[in-house]
């Protein structure tokens, strides 16, 4: 698709008109006064976690935000393989495939060593490696990304939509409050003209501050950013130039040698561009503000740092310039370490409220939108009282070790990038900061996050059954064949944004099912046993797979065995009418080096099962009989349904913390 | 995706609110009283046409139709590959990949040879061979394709919504008139209860009937369906069921011995299947309604044929019988062969209106749509006096042809399966059916179809320069990488519904652009030559790709050489800005068996030149160096570009045919 060509138009390109490009979006009235879940901040985490919570009717969500309307332009572009990933439990990703710019390659630039004035191309490399993700890394508008969100929710069962022009004054917690009550109350304020300075009061069991680097809901459970005493300023504008550069349409890291860095980030739409332009580390307190830099400047900046490359600027169509240190919060919810034994989390923090670095990494929305990943099932289950409420503590436990990876990192890159442009240390040798940039490609690709041991993630006693599958990382997808209508198909992609664990069952050599097998074994046990996660935490009178949904992998082509064979789980009756459910079990694909039990090392001869969060962690591989293992998993943190609504979850006496 | 488990809903399963999944369709008001192109019938024939012509702001279109809204359910379902290429150059394939039902493969079945009134799997084929297209083959319901159509429409320039209720009483074409004047008269009238009986009139420059098999259009050009003295009835029902039929998630082609056949198509959603239910010859004359067959009759008899399996129908969403000849009209518009010298053609009909058959191989709607895909961009580029009307006489011709090897292959294929059940034939040999069926995979798939030659379709001098490419076939894509991004992209997708002729220039072995080079060589002609059709037909104000987008593929990888190297029309610069357009060169694949030079046979020395029609045809192949054969090519049907809005065509004292 190309767009643009004439000027920036915000909103949906496939929509001629811009004046309907751009949806409405909010809610009109007051907020509710009572909500399960209010979250504060309508930016890629806020409406992240919105999108999620918006698919059960059964949660009532609120969400606000102080701008006045969504958003239109700017901000953050970068959208890893692995977010890529989460976009396709959503059911976007093929709109965000379809409109945005693809990252193929990566090249690097350097001070020529004849004329260090002149920049030279100092290598390439292919963005993301082969195998890495079935998704490519990809650039689109921080705006649409929120507007796809936004339509995930408009479409959901409870239609949410933001509450707009709301400033947070207030966020205080009653700590006599029961589990059940809506224990934290917060004080809104009205922005928009015709209820400016009104005061909204809501009272919430949850808050969730998603409210960026100076975060009101942090300052509220009295928690700081910690880290860099100064900032570095950068400047950052979307532009429609002209330019002889030639690599214009790469993600491109450019090191001059006396005037900076620049990154160029090829964009949407064929036409736009973005550079950020690293400008001057800040002394200590000091605001990029005070420095009065204009779109001018940056413009003759990145001049000078792209000579002998020209540069014709045709249109800004958005521009900023902002300061970021590498700071971090020490914990992301409320309950202080010394207490996290003997109370359990009211508020969170997420995104930029809690980690905040520099742009060079291209993690900014990634790691925001991954963090209330990992919250909003969690929020959703303890709702819903599938589980118990100390699952909550596993939030702050998983993703700060995320975000103080993710700042390392930052410094370090940034560090080597610095010391290629000045000749010294590793990136002296342009080849070595290339190295280190394929190096950390899947960190950057968002699929190397590794979560500890917890009562979600497993001690890898049976790793080796499946090595590809990693405990505590993402389940990393692979082709596969769908037994009952041939379909090619991504095994990955079973694993939708509902709040469903999954177990796959990956079958031994000659494992075809039948009445012998470990497959029907395990499908026994779980349809049947007392001990079976699927007969005590599945709801009496729902669908056998609501709440824990079982699929199997076979290692025989899809032509040699019949559907009709199946155990009764794999081929479940559901819904209203008992119409069988086809979609169960899968075989290999037979292409040439896309083999599922090769490609991650799954035992030939045992097979193993593997269990899959709702936000696509692996939380344990197990071999197929070890049922003892597999009950006491969801034994750990889930609780016996009683009904399927929101039920009391009770408290336990003493609250383990996670890990 | 999987929905309709609780039962059928119309609309976007996407959208949670059953209430909301249907999008209100229509426009309010009278029709205008003057347009450019009144299009009558909101099948898939007619909204194809509306949503190719909604594009052009300069043509005024209005589409009517009989129904009182949109269709919800029921009617055709099958898509084929190249119909998924042609909803890829609307832009809204990847919506129907996601929610459509993929046919991965085909069954047969046939009496059991022991036991004859029971059925046996006698074969399954892939039903698309490998490479055939990039695009799958599909079923999805007919009112979600008119969905698709009607927001490709509504995101339009134009806005354009169908006026529903109008039932078309009377065309006339006044045979004096100039061919600029709106020499057509349509009298409408309104059913809508609000203006019941109210008459509407509009003078149309042209008139397309897409108004089915009874089509008013079609009689009032005095034309007739001839073929079948008698009728075939067929029972269609959409069902949820439950049955051990294990091939339910197939396409399955089903001869029982004694009680004619079924054809099963499993639907989008996993859990709707389609049963097309073979009844009886009618006697001449005779009506289905007359049999007052009901859906318990259909069930009952499609459960004799599925013996021993067994069928305990659910739901029944939708459905019908319905009488079916193969019948073909003489001629697609309303110029007599004995005046097509003399008269250029001003009333069409299309779809329906000219060609009937019955459902068993699935083309329902899809020759349907290519009708109209074949039709729309000639109205547009003669009513935007870009090319002479002649052009109009290649549609009856060229689409006439395909109508009549539907019929032909309709009709062998209905006897092939019939004598299959009897045990004669070529179809008593499963084996023998299974072969036929694959032989006409490209023919099913609708890849097939080949245009004789005409003013738009060249005489194959030098298809040799390129066996893959067959002049007169649809340009079939094969995968690249673009130069300036490294983009791993179809060369086909390039081609999309805009009215846009393009040339594809393959450079040969050694050529990387150079000045001396041939496609250097090529790239002066074009855009310095004053025989250049880009010259010639591109408006002076217009961007240099507006009439004719001219792109290029290298043989090289795509690091081997530099974007800035490329002669401007490749690098070319556009908008009121002037900005560089990126996308125009691409370099082959470097994947085994992908690269696009060995998978089309393009002479690697010589390198050619291909031509392809806005329809996606390829019109011609010929040598980088065929300036005057290129030349001639569009000389022969375009016109001069005196501005870019709707200019009135100069009348050509003669006329000739196409062909």
């Amino acid at each position: 698709m190309q767009f643009h060509l004439n000027g920036f138009e915000p909103g949906d390109p496939d929509i001629s008109d811009p004046a309907e490009r751009a949806r409405a979006s909010g809610a009109s009235g007051p907020v509710p006064e009572e909500v399960e879940v209010l979250i504060v901040g309508c930016g890629p985490a806020g409406l992240n976690l919105a999108a999620q919570l918006s698919q059960f009717p059964d949660i009532k969500t609120c969400i606000v935000e102080q701008k006045s309307a969504r958003l239109l332009l700017g901000q953050a572009d970068g959208i890893a393989c692995r977010t890529m990933e989460m976009f396709h439990a959503h059911g976007f990703s093929e709109r965000v495939l379809k409109e945005a710019c693809w990252i193929n390659e990566t090249t690097f630039w350097k001070p020529d060593e004849r004329q260090s004035e002149h920049i030279v191309r100092s290598g390439r490399v292919q963005d993301v490696e082969d195998g890495l993700s079935e998704f490519p890394h990809v650039v689109l508008n921080q705006a649409r990304v929120h507007d796809f969100f936004l339509d995930v929710m408009r479409r959901s069962a409870t239609k949410l939509e933001p509450h707009y022009a709301r400033r947070v004054l207030d966020v205080r917690i009653d700590p006599d409050a029961g589990l059940a009550d809506h224990a934290v109350t917060v004080t809104l304020e009205r922005l928009d003209p015709a209820h400016a300075g009104e005061i909204e009061t809501v009272k919430a069991r949850y808050v969730v501050g998603c409210d960026g680097a100076r975060s009101t809901v942090r300052k509220s459970i009295g928690r700081e950013l910690h880290g860099d005493s100064a900032n570095h300023a950068w400047g950052v504008m979307d532009v429609l130039a002209v330019t002889d550069f030639p690599d214009i349409r790469f993600k491109s890291l450019i090191q001059s040698a006396k005037d900076g860095s620049i990154i160029v980030i090829p964009r949407e739409g064929g036409y736009l561009v973005r550079l950020y332009v690293e400008l001057a580390r800040l002394d200590s307190g000091e605001r990029v503000a005070s420095r009065n830099i204009t779109s001018d400047d940056l413009i003759a900046k990145a001049r000078r740092i792209l000579k002998p490359y020209t540069l014709e600027v045709k249109e800004i169509p958005w521009w900023s310039v902002y300061e970021i240190g590498q700071r971090l919060c020490e914990k992301f919810d409320d309950v202080p370490d010394a207490e996290a034994s003997t109370r359990l989390p009211r508020v969170f923090i997420a995104g930029d409220a809690c980690h905040t670095h520099s742009p060079k990494a291209g993690q900014g929305m990634n790691v925001s939108m991954q963090d209330t990943f990992n919250l909003g099932w969690k929020l959703a289950a303890v709702l819903r009282g599938r589980c118990a409420p100390r699952l909550l503590h596993t939030y702050s436990a998983e993703r700060h070790a995320v975000a103080k990876e993710l700042i390392d990192f930052d410094r370090e890159w940034a560090a080597i990038l610095a010391s290629q442009a000045r000749g010294e240390g590793e990136g002296a040798d342009p080849a070595a900061t290339q190295s280190y940039f394929v190096r950390h490609g899947h960190y950057t690709a968002g699929t190397a996050t590794h979560y500890d041991q917890s009562i979600i993630s497993s001690e890898p006693s049976h790793q080796h059954l499946a090595p590809g599958f990693v405990i505590g990382t993402r389940f990393h997808s692979a082709p596969v064949i769908r037994l009952a209508d041939a379909k090619p198909f991504h095994l990955g992609h079973v694993v939708k944004s509902d709040g469903r664990f999954r177990i796959f069952a990956f079958a031994g050599r000659e494992d075809r099912s039948a009445s012998d097998s470990a497959i029907a074994a395990l499908c026994n046990f779980l349809s049947g046993s007392p001990e079976s996660p699927l007969g005590k935490y599945t709801p009496a009178d729902a669908d056998i797979d609501q709440v824990i949904d079982v699929r199997a992998v076979f290692q025989q082509g899809h032509r040699e065995f019949a559907i009709e064979a199946m155990p009764a789980l794999l081929l479940p009756r559901k819904g209203r009418y008992g119409l069988y459910d086809y979609e169960k079990v899968f075989c290999p694909d037979p292409r040439d080096g896309q083999n599922i039990f090769a490609m991650r090392g799954i035992d030939r001869d045992a097979g193993c099962m593997v269990i899959v969060r709702p936000d696509q962690y692996v939380a344990d591989v197990l071999p197929l009989d070890g049922y003892a293992r597999l009950a006491a998993f969801f034994d750990g943190f889930m609780l016996k349904a009683e009904d399927d609504g929101v039920s009391v979850a009770e408290m336990p006496t003493t609250v383990p913390t996670a890990g």
